[in-house]
């Protein structure tokens, strides 16, 4: 059986190798290219119709493009530090990486969502999942920063996850590796039967998108892929893909695709929800971090959760089904309607689609092929809307595009298919460059898509830009969809992996953009607000600094009296009040990273000098003509000098309190 | 005088305001727009004219973009920890980041500069100066890895570096701030004639572009801000602009512009090498870190040098003098001839240029009038070739394009201003957005530049692109050269802060570009270069794992016998030796970053287990149709157990040596 499937593997290897090393295709000449140049280009001081919240996958961030230009807005920091930005190396920020595990300066970044009010995007926040140490967190579209980020406990691979609702009631995790629930020295030979896989709902505060973790259903030790949540008739219900329905736990590339169907769950959240409001549900001990930043102090707390509400399915008939779905499915994708719930067999040719009106009536008449974990399986014929006969290899993603019909891409044939929703026929299917997973349309994750564009997220580079040594870029394609077919526009290179995307109109997020801080609203505890707040204070053998930042000096910008072995906090406050006129700060030899602060924002870096001498500071950020002389020196002496605590303002010497 | 002063401060803000207030200028309108976006469209599966390396500035990182298209095709890891390559969180890599500090995750990157030969940029290296703790990094331009990092002693705030001589003979860094040398506990109040300014001159290897530094000049304690070496008749001297030539320490946007001449310092630097290879100079205690990568055991390492050679200038007469330059000259910029060397007097409207035929006939006349520090100074009128009545104020930086024009930045009118060497004249002018540093012409810094575009690198965005929330990403614009006029061609958002660029033509880089490492050449020490060879072996609490990755399976990928407080290292080898096949592996609960390994590459996370219970661990890069099935398990016991190190291969158990 090995050897034969290896067999089946290895013409799957060459088939992909034949689609990679295809020569070049381009359509640059004469007018078409002008045509084509001209529907991408935004000219000098115009802006991009559509953000793209472009996941970067395992660069563990969320990066913000502009469509259709694809140019690349910024970097926001989310589940690993950037030194650029001193995210999780000022005091401030550094509470947002802690887990159950310690402080975790990374992870894999996989699919942002926005929220959503009545099934249409609303650009509040996007929600993205960390799919290595199981997390979510939350940004905010007014400040573009990461807010918060809440541990998923007995989870390991978050990776079904972090879709919402139609209201944004729920954001939810989906585990894709079974584990030990709760944690335990336990054989690994003895996966089958004992490991659980949780599918964890968090509850979404309307005010402020806040997340808490409402109940954990713990489902089989299956692999649970993706998930998408129900819409229109079918809101209430969440759908997950589940492939390992096996539970193998060594070379699953052989041992987890023995199964011809592993299955979609379908899950009835609102009919958990009811049983826990109830009292249903187990209080199990846990240990997880929900990490909170306060945009008013500037500042992140970091609190432990101790405890979690677990849900075993069976306690709760009627809520849970498995949809047979052939070949090991990745996708898993619900049409605007929500009536069809579309499965992609990655090791398949065909994209099964099922009906939630089917599934409903097969539910309501008992039409069960027996059960798995007490779950009632449904009959994969009974649920069938049509099976779409694609001629294509290895589905992995659905979008829809709000006019009737879907895209989907298929990785081993390279490409993306577009097919009518209900008739199943191929309209169009145009080549990717190479290997597409995702792609993305604006909005297509809801009921209401803007049809547009689609961006294809391709896997392998190769050939197409510029080579750059071993590592190239991983790369989007932008493909106008406004015709029957489909008009390839635009190659362009990613940060990181852009392993999904949320799209969304420029309008709906751009007018919520904040511009600054407001000074007088910023309540952290060592921000001086004027100059004459400006001072150095030592606490035995910590100093701290409070400093402001202004064009084009630091106050204080001397300071003496500090010692080797002393713990020196700089503190530093960035008085301006206009629109982008950050300043940063940076201290030879500190091991940290720089500061880049935000007009009205105070942000905080440890120096532990180890060496006598006289070191200078200065601002990193090219403020000012005079940029370059805003600069001071701190003058560190040995342990136990006698040299007093001092420091100058506005040239003048002023001794410490 | 300081009221005074400020008022000239008030006025510069005033009118940078102003400046950046400017509505949105666009030309998008009709057939010009259609041509502008012909010019800058590169359709898909083509490939960009030229390569452009752009300093990451406070990010400490190196980025590659294509021009003209202003796509990113890499950022290079450099002076920053990146937790998406691994760079500073694998056990290989961490060794570049280290200081007489100690370890730092963050640099200030400024100037890249490409290799030369005969005046000509040869596409070998880029080095790169890191600002804030003094270093140097030099990048290979056929893996595009940083290879080499050198700390530079006696300086702080390494800015006037990292250029090249016409045949990478040298490669030089200038301190900007004056410091005690060496370091020492004194008053900063005692800056004045006691703190030193060292130029440090590192001899390049012709072989391995590899660095050391051959000597230091101690010269006052001015700012040293710019520099840039002569060619052609100039070649054997450097020119390095000062600043703050009034030595103060506190509030220098006040007290650094009071005299009306600062100098640019000519450094003979084949007079000084002769000097010291004639047993001149003094051996001066230091410490600083010296770190290499090997490409071939695929680990760097670190070495602390303890010594560095020292010149007092007025001991070698004749190799140095100071030649006047108005208003706190900022850019130091020198002819493709090497005839003319460019002074940018930043508070100035006009740009001074100095006459390097007349500056050795002022020299060869003992023209002088007077000394700083015994460094003879010139006459300004003596040496002055001519001066740009440029109408504009505020200028920075000057390159050059090959047919006898310059371009000058305006930081404060926010402009480029086309002038024509030799009559000085203004040819044209053109509007940045906003208040632009630096310019990049590909060659620009060689004797042979191609003049085709200038990249002009902002430092205010504002309203150029959809908002993101208080921070906005910097910018760059590019403008087509080729016609009598600047044409404004694209604004394109960059990563960090585009401080400065080199760019160099498409085709003398990417011929040399690798596109994998040769698994026989592999020479790390555990390495394992089959499946066969992987193993576990546990050395006390120390546990090894040489763990092999293949499309789409770990070998092992079952592992028992690990405990709590075990130090388990993975060390993991790619087996592919195909183009674009990196795997990536991350470890749910690791206080580190994924891996992410190219083809036959070898790297090594550590994992220290905290809680007992079975952990998995998976591929972070898809690299297949069954990349979700690349995945494993680790079981943790409690520390003292009596379970044996085993794991699996192919699917089948092996006990440990």
């Amino acid at each position: 059986m090995k050897t034969l499937f290896k067999s089946v593997l290895a013409l799957l290897t060459i088939s992909l190798m034949v689609v990679s090393c295809v020569q070049n295709s381009n359509d640059s000449s004469g007018a078409l290219s002008s045509s084509k140049a001209e529907k991408v280009y935004v000219a000098p001081g115009e802006h991009d119709d559509f953000y793209a919240f472009v996941s970067g996958g395992f660069s563990g961030q969320l990066a913000v493009y502009g469509l259709p230009s694809g140019r690349l807005f910024k970097v926001i920091p989310v589940f690993s530090v950037d030194a650029e930005k001193a995210y999780g190396f000022n005091e401030e920020t550094k509470p947002m990486l802690n887990t159950s595990h310690g402080f975790i300066p990374w992870d894999d970044a996989h699919h942002p969502d926005i929220s959503q009010t009545n099934g249409v995007v609303d650009g509040r926040y996007v929600y993205i999942n960390g799919n290595n140490t199981p997390r979510i967190a939350k940004i905010d579209l007014t400040t573009f920063e990461t807010t918060e980020i809440i541990e998923i406990p007995n989870s390991a691979g978050n990776h079904s996850s972090s879709y919402v609702t139609e209201n944004t009631e729920y954001v939810v995790a989906g585990t894709r590796f079974g584990v030990p629930v709760p944690q335990r020295d336990m054989p690994i030979a003895e996966y089958k039967g004992n490991f659980k896989g949780a599918l964890s709902f968090l509850k979404v505060d309307p005010e402020d998108g806040g997340m808490d973790i409402k109940f954990q259903i713990l489902m089989p030790g299956f692999d649970y892929d993706k998930a998408h949540p129900g819409r229109g008739d079918s809101h209430g219900w969440f759908f997950f893909t589940t492939y390992n329905s096996e539970e193998a736990h060594s070379l699953l590339e052989v041992n987890a695709s023995q199964n011809d169907k592993d299955f979609i769950a379908a899950v009835n959240w609102k009919k958990i929800e009811e049983y826990v409001n109830n009292g249903g549900g187990k209080k199990m001990p846990a240990n997880y971090a929900h990490n909170v930043y306060d945009e008013h102090t500037h500042t992140a707390t970091s609190t432990m959760k101790k405890e979690v509400l677990t849900v075993d399915p069976t306690e709760v008939p009627g809520a849970i089904y498995f949809l047979p779905t052939p070949k090991s499915p990745h996708g898993c994708d619900v049409s605007p309607t929500g009536e069809y719930i579309v499965g992609s067999g990655k090791l398949s040719a065909d994209v099964t689609v099922h009906s939630f009106t089917k599934m409903m009536d097969a539910i309501n008449n008992k039409k069960f092929d027996g059960d798995a974990y007490g779950i009632p399986i449904l009959n994969y014929e009974d649920i069938l809307a049509g099976s779409v006969k694609s001629g294509g290899l290895g589905p992995l993603h659905t979008e829809f595009d709000g006019k009737g019909n879907a895209y989907t891409t298929f990785f081993i044939s390279s490409e993306v298919v577009k097919w009518k929703l209900g008739t199943w026929e191929v309209i169009d299917r145009k080549p990717t460059y190479y290997s597409v997973g995702h792609l993305m349309i604006p909005g297509g994750n809801s009921g209401q898509p803007f049809g547009k564009y689609v961006l294809a997220m391709n896997k392998i580079t190769k050939d197409r830009y510029l080579p750059t040594g071993p590592e190239v870029t991983q790369s989007a394609q932008l493909y106008d969809i406004t015709g029957e077919k489909m008009e390839l526009l635009l190659d362009f290179p990613t940060v990181g992996e852009p392993h999904y995307a949320a799209g969304i109109p420029a309008d709906i997020v751009a007018k919520n953009s904040r511009k600054i801080f407001r000074l007088e609203e910023n309540q952290h505890p060592y921000a001086a607000k004027t100059e004459a707040e400006a001072k150095v204070v030592r606490k035995g053998n910590e100093v701290h600094i409070n400093m402001t930042m202004i064009r084009s000096h630091f106050a204080p910008d001397n300071i003496e009296g500090i010692q080797v072995g002393d713990k020196v906090y700089f503190h530093v406050t960035n008085l301006e009040q206009d629109y982008d006129v950050p300043h940063g700060i940076s201290m030879i030899g500190a091991n940290t990273s720089e500061l880049l602060i935000m007009p009205g924002q105070t942000e905080t870096f440890v120096w532990e000098p180890k060496q006598v001498g006289v070191w200078p500071f200065y601002c990193t950020d090219f403020c000012s003509a005079l940029h370059q002389e805003m600069q001071g020196y701190v003058r560190v002496s040995p342990k136990g000098s006698s040299v007093p605590i001092s420091f100058t303002l506005d040239d003048d010497a002023v001794d410490a309190e």
